[in-house]
């Protein structure tokens, strides 16, 4: 079996910790070789550049901070996913490209032209082989993100600002319908779980 | 008077600090508004970034090197460079974007037209009005430099890469004549002071 490459992502309160859990169960039940990994971080460098971006008291301008994302994902890819993948070993990232989009791109306003440029220069031709895009409501994710943890830089930003996230979330996966599966995240997460075991399920019999 | 941006580069022991004190004397006589900086670093960012680099502890894969690079580059720009310019302030950088094509690319195979995708991304079309590019034979550098300081991991590479960095610089330089001047800094020191005098005059002369 080819490995496959899956990310997930989406706003924050989404679900996307909950759901990684379902996908870790999924694949222990059916003992596959997997590794989950996450951005921004995976790596040395990269959790250094996310201390650094998380951080409210660093300046880091708008562009420098979308070329740190890749550099932080170009080491990520040669260190961790790339080397997994070529051992037939599945890999899952808790987020990856499509939150440089939705995030600098459609959240601060980094042209999408621009963002695309460095994916190409970092990724060449690869892309996930599959993506769960969790989508909630504004509301959904400002109850839960409020009521669960503190809120970091990101976070603190307003509402129209997640409200464009969501939509460059929401964009991107109608512009690539075969990689991207929209997940309604804002039900009961058993019916979620179902549906992303579903997708699983299908995808695993497709490859 | 239009503001200049100046860079000065070349290999380690080219005589890079002894000619800024050079630069910093032409201004300082003639009483002109002049900023000093150098990459990487001259932001906070970009010191942070420079530690990183510079420490032969942490690994940093070549491509992601080259991305930090330009990452500390955009903000150095942003925060330094170009709103000096705006006021009026001339701009001296020890190194600039030369140096990343002589290092990661030249030195250490990054392809001179993926550093201009990025050269590109960051800069949009500003390139500095003057450039030195200090040349010494490598003999000279290695003689320079060993005595001087303790080595760090770029001057802990091999010989044949200090040539290739070289060899980039003066490629460069080749291709851009109106912008860089190759400076021969295997002379006494007072007669490069004076060439490099010459060039000020003449450039400032003709803006």
């Amino acid at each position: 079996m080819k490995p496959s490459f899956i990310t997930l992502d989406g706003i924050d309160g989404s679900g996307k910790s909950t759901h990684l859990a379902t996908i870790e169960n999924w694949f222990a039940e059916r003992n596959l070789p997997v590794l989950f990994t996450r951005e921004p971080g995976g790596t040395p460098l990269g959790e250094s550049l996310r201390s650094l971006l998380l951080n409210p008291a660093t300046h880091v301008g708008l562009r420098s901070e979308t070329l740190l994302m890749f550099a932080a994902r170009q080491q990520h890819l040669d260190d961790v996913i790339l080397p997994a993948l070529a051992k037939g070993i599945h890999v899952v990232s808790d987020r990856f490209t499509d939150a440089t989009f939705a995030y600098q791109g459609g959240g601060r306003g980094i042209p999408a032209a621009d963002i695309a440029v460095l994916e190409n220069w970092v990724q060449g031709s690869l892309r996930p082989d599959l993506t769960f895009i969790l989508d909630v409501p504004l509301e959904t994710s400002f109850a839960r993100v409020s009521q669960s943890r503190e809120k970091d830089r990101f976070e603190q930003e307003e509402a129209a600002f997640f409200a464009r996230v969501r939509q460059s979330y929401l964009d991107r996966a109608a512009a690539d319908p075969q990689r991207c599966r929209v997940i309604d995240s804002n039900r009961d997460k058993n019916q979620v779980r179902a549906e992303i075991e579903n997708i699983l399920q299908q995808h695993f019999k497709a490859v």
